[in-house]
């Protein structure tokens, strides 16, 4: 099973909302993790995507990136999202994706020495959400973008497999 | 049925996400409005209250009293989320539910207006998420705050009953 395999399995287990909203892991490269939901499930009284879920795709494509790179760390440790702010721009009328997506090297490098070193830290994801066939190299405008700050506490060692 | 017993039946037909977080309609007073949700189909990896829940749980306590206030003005409008910033402070350990809370009069006066005479305006809600029992007199503090951007477009006067 890949590693993308085994995170969905634990996505819907742990998270009973993202299986409702019959999120996807679909692809993962280091840097960002594609997440994807369809529109049924998750839609709101005028047809279109609820503001709630659409969020909640997001903060799962940022989440699950502090998750999936701390892992390529060799590391564990309690990831949680501090602030959230979205900015919806158009109605999201079809089934949508998420992209989280790591910001510049330089803060990535700085939060990996904070939780190797302090156990925890500290750091700012970026997620847009787009309509359409789920792809990194999705062209179209964001219909949404989250802004997230997420903590690492109680980071350590990964148990060897 | 009352006016909020016939909210609770459309949030669930038309939200289905709110459906799956058992959101409950608990009070509206024209000013606020009470709506709480089960930890137990709303936890996330930790066991805790998953933020994408808290979220939107808030945005429906928000989102929620804009549409009743405009029936109470016997107006109807396509009211949808533009921006939502969302603070966490403190995990969510229990059953937990939003207050969402109108603006100064000023504001909402001018809210009013605006929606009367152009047929759409802009308000900004709050939406306080707290633990415990539901209850507008509520003393502790908030484990976490929405501050919520909704726009109503294509108001109309509501039809008669």
């Amino acid at each position: 099973m890949t590693q993308l395999d085994r995170f969905q399995r634990r996505v819907h287990r742990v998270i009973p909302v993202a299986r409702a909203m019959e999120v996807k892991l679909e692809d993962y490269n280091g840097q960002q993790l594609l997440v994807s939901a369809p529109l049924g499930p998750n839609h709101n009284h005028q047809g279109t995507g609820f503001g709630g879920s659409i969020y909640s795709l997001a903060v799962v494509a940022a989440w699950g990136l502090v998750e999936l790179v701390l892992e390529d760390w060799e590391l564990k440790g309690q990831v949680v999202v501090q602030q959230g702010t979205m900015d919806y721009s158009e109605p999201v009328t079809t089934d949508f994706f998420a992209i989280g997506a790591l910001p510049d090297e330089v803060s990535v490098e700085r939060f990996r020495k904070s939780v190797l070193r302090h156990g925890k830290g500290r750091i700012n994801i970026q997620a847009h959400v787009y309509c359409g066939e789920p792809l990194f190299a999705h062209t179209g405008h964001p219909v949404a973008t989250l802004e997230g700050r997420f903590v690492v506490q109680d980071a350590r060692a990964a148990d060897q497999d």
